[in-house]
């Protein structure tokens, strides 16, 4: 058993994050249990999330205030009224939310050893979600290693 | 053969992507080639594009006016006539399109699972052209899997 | 010996970057000598910055000029006196950090061939510093190859 597990090997889970408006949720505990639960001990993790109306963003993660400033950062970079926006059959949050996801990112990946993520003191792993309304997104994790 | 293709192994493909002027270009369907062809089932891909003035990005892939907006966003945001720009030997377009790269992405990586890029309904991988001028864009394309 | 080598396997290094104000500091050398130690000939490495105050940026590596110019442009988007910003605990170079880091990358995975990253002939791996403080960087690589 530990013999096979410490073969190279590829294995993915999916996640739902449910969210309730624009901000950072983060996910790096569910992501840990995922790795808990496959057993590979050194190798990497892909955290994909699967729209274009929200990002995988690695942010502090202690303090709310530095959440709260980037989320104000982005509204004032990319203002929703922007008058040269044509994108807009899902309203006004619509065109922003892809280019805010443009200028973050849609995976992450992370080295594992010894069967932890290898974040720093600071880092979390957060879904950025750009849209109004609550949404149920898809994020598909990938673990490659041994 | 199935028995060897199924081992974890590493496979390598180069695309040359032809552009004519600033703007998304899809590649996603040739990343789909290279997967069929190379017969990995489960693992990542990562499409990494070798240049400094064009990127990779992952976007909205159904209606054009979200990618129209995005290239208005970028030249309002980048604009090619900022007064501060020294480093334009090779014209106004020169800097604008180093910073945009550095704002998106070199690189994707996308998990694979049977067989299958796990990109979301309405996500597509564009390689984003920052210079005026037609280029050839190399992307070198790197799965490991099983 | 060679056998062995061959067999796809991960391997892990730290790096450390000694950093003395902002600005770009070029890694892609260090990462070099660490894919010539492991032996892998093809396959990724992953070049992961622990810390959410500095980032990880692909960026033309000849002419300083780009890197200057794209140092005053995060001076401007992202400026150190913004009057909204309430995230200040370690002076006014504290929120912009995180929001540079955001917008550019924590980390970036590189196709590895015959034993050589697959950069293309412009392309450097830069470690982005946004304080002003001198600081140890721990960059974690991770490299997954035959």
């Amino acid at each position: 058993m530990l013999n096979n597990m410490r073969r190279m090997h590829v294995h993915h889970d999916q996640l739902e994050v449910r969210t309730h408006g624009k901000g950072l949720y983060e996910v790096s505990d569910q992501i840990e249990s995922t790795i808990d639960k496959c057993g590979i001990q050194n190798g990497t993790v892909t955290v994909f999330v699967q729209h274009t109306s929200c990002s995988i963003v690695i942010m502090e993660n202690a303090d709310p205030t530095a959440r709260r400033d980037l989320e104000e950062f982005f509204d004032r970079v990319v203002p929703e009224d922007a008058d040269y926006f044509t994108h807009d059959a899902e309203g006004s949050d619509d065109m922003p939310s892809h280019i805010r996801m443009v200028l973050t990112r849609t995976s992450e990946t992370v080295p594992i050893a010894d069967g932890k993520m290898q974040l720093g003191t600071w880092q979390g792993i957060f879904l950025f979600e750009h849209r109004r309304a609550p949404h149920r997104r898809k994020v598909f994790v990938s673990l490659i290693g041994e």
